[in-house]
């Protein structure tokens, strides 16, 4: 099937893919807005192609990108019947803490709907365009391999990841010199890289629902790990991994605004764990059988607590710790141009003997950050001998 | 002045640029040819354009670009009397091993020549303009920062650097991992890289009048050291930096085609130079004060050997020693999508203690090759705080 073809055969005009990319762009506009919720954008237009209104998800518990876009067309005296609807993720039809944005569009009488990716909560998945359809409307839907429905997947690659896998999409953040060093041997790493690409961590922080960091640099740097560089309507909830419980009551990641979650591996988290909880902290209890926090648990229990994207800064060793649980699934690398030659490494993977023990990655994006490198990389997923 | 004009003020056409091009993309054929000569290229065309003939630098010794477009000019029966030249780099003015090119054109005819850049060569620098001008011949030359004369420059950034510093340009080529670890502990290092970036790096030795090595990746490795995965006219010259005199007589490295220049710090050979003697060697004393090869005479005296290009292929030991001679000139870098932890470092600083004191580049090109990355870096110019 032509990849600019809805399944039921009917193409989409260039018209179409433009009022979807529109769509899509209003959607990047809830990053930092709508977690747990999906990033969505709407555009409803006449049948001939006419902007009537535009709307993007709010905060959870507010109205979808569907409803915003209705109201839109109200407010601007305009009538949405006989309508087209461009939607970024297929209409959900189930109750949740809004009513069902399907039956938003069919009561308000629209003709076609077009669709980007439809949605993976199996409790929506298939249902919304089904119901629209059984109520007259035309829909359409994109091929996933589209460019768009491909673009709609990535801006909510972390809400589809909790939806499809139960867990969030993990992705870990590094900051290195060119031969791969973090900080000199004495600790001193500010600044490795420069201000753009310090601005643009911040960034990806701020798409993130958690920010996670070790009791190593919670002490080391006495990080905030807050979003400052770029503007943001919220701070992404902040996770500390500290096994024996040792975080000093002054840390800054108890500042607010926000809080801080602690997973630690002791059965209590005593007196200590009386004064984190004053400042805020919630402490969370999830030993492995080495005394030390099972990761996997706990990257499963930030998924039930609604986080989509994890956005990890660690030293090397828990760095190492969290790519052995095999659940990493993007390397966030900015490389400085510099030479640092010894120093810490970027990840504490033991001492391999073989290159078929190191993991091995594909570069999705590359690009310069001012006088840096930005290097994004998934796990590969092709056999080395066939690259 | 705009870069299109020449500094006679006469501004070049499109078309006499596209033929600027054109004979840019003829010198690229001598890459591996000419050395330690020039990479020229030239077409001579009509008064009106149309190409009459074109040609390129011939091995050291034989006809240069100019020579050869001639040549083919009369080859295909037509006339230079009057035609326009565009070569890349000035026509030479004197008697090296073949006559002066601009008594060639002179005494053909031409009547306008167009450069692209001009001649670094103290005994070229401008005589050959000024003598074609003296014949009544119309002479343009490219601003120094328009798109063709910087390529032209870097087409043959050896043989100026040789020329205008009296020592080779230096490339330093490292292939590592993402994390900076261009072998396991084990010294396992075959292979980080792909097929396409190893085929690549020999490309690069290509463009070298000579590739060197230190005695420890020669021990460990035994590698060659030619070029093998590309094809190529000739090898560049082997080079051993081995301050004890230490290599084995069966070394790859001794093998034909091609002979080896031994970089040692001893007073004599002894037997064992008498060895590698035997095997085509050619053994050269140049202690330092502390019984090393003293780096820096030993790039001068590459330079005085004629090698335009000095392309470096050493461990982290040496490449620290090399880039503490300040004369490096340029970091030709491979990175593998993989993770390796710990391992050898691409370069021994020693301990830094402060940021600062690291050696910082700045990017001027990235791209992929194959599954890899190549970076190329040359020394910032620009103060840490004005990036």
């Amino acid at each position: 099937m032509h990849p600019d073809s809805s399944p039921s055969g009917t193409p989409l005009s260039p018209q179409d893919l433009q009022h979807l990319a529109a769509a899509l762009a209003l959607a990047e506009q809830a990053i930092g807005l709508t977690d747990p919720n999906p990033r969505v954008g709407c555009i409803i237009t006449t049948a001939h192609g006419e902007v009537l209104g535009a709307g993007h998800t709010q905060p959870a518990g507010q109205a979808h990108a569907e409803v915003m876009a209705l109201r839109d067309v109200t407010d601007r005296g305009h009538d949405p019947r006989g309508a087209t609807v461009y939607v970024t993720l297929e209409p959900c039809a189930h109750h949740g803490r809004t009513p069902p944005c399907c039956d938003a569009l069919i009561a308000a009488g629209v003709a076609r709907v077009v669709v980007a990716l439809g949605d993976p909560n199996p409790l929506v998945g298939g249902h919304g365009l089904a119901r629209l359809r059984a109520a007259g409307v035309q829909t359409h839907l994109l091929e996933p391999d589209h460019a768009l429905a491909v673009a709609a997947r990535e801006l909510n690659i972390g809400f589809l990841s909790r939806m499809e896998r139960g867990r969030p999409f993990v992705r870990m953040k590094i900051a290195a010199s060119l031969d791969g060093r973090t900080a000199l041997h004495n600790g001193v790493s500010q600044w490795i890289t420069g201000p753009q690409a310090r601005a643009d961590g911040h960034a990806w922080r701020r798409r993130a629902g958690a920010v996670l960091t070790g009791i190593g640099t919670a002490k080391e740097d006495n990080p905030r790990l807050d979003v400052r560089e770029v503007p943001t309507a919220r701070q992404p909830q902040r996770v500390l991994v500290d096994s024996r419980l040792t975080l000093f009551p002054e840390a800054r990641l108890l500042d607010p605004p926000g809080t801080l979650w602690v997973y630690h591996a002791q059965p209590d988290g005593g007196a200590l764990g009386d004064a984190l909880t004053a400042r805020g902290a919630e402490l969370i209890s999830l030993p492995d059988p080495n005394g030390k926090v099972d990761l996997t648990a706990m990257i499963q229990d930030l998924g039930r607590r609604g986080i989509n994207e994890l956005h990890l800064e660690a030293g090397n060793k828990l760095n190492g710790s969290l790519l052995r649980t095999g659940l990493v699934d993007e390397l966030l690398v900015y490389l400085a141009p510099m030479l640092m030659g010894d120093g810490r490494g970027m990840v504490n993977l033991g001492s391999l003997t073989a290159l078929d023990q190191a993991p091995r990655y594909e570069v999705v994006d590359m690009r310069p950050i001012g006088a840096d490198i930005r290097l994004r990389l998934r796990p590969t997923t092709v056999p080395r001998d066939a690259r």
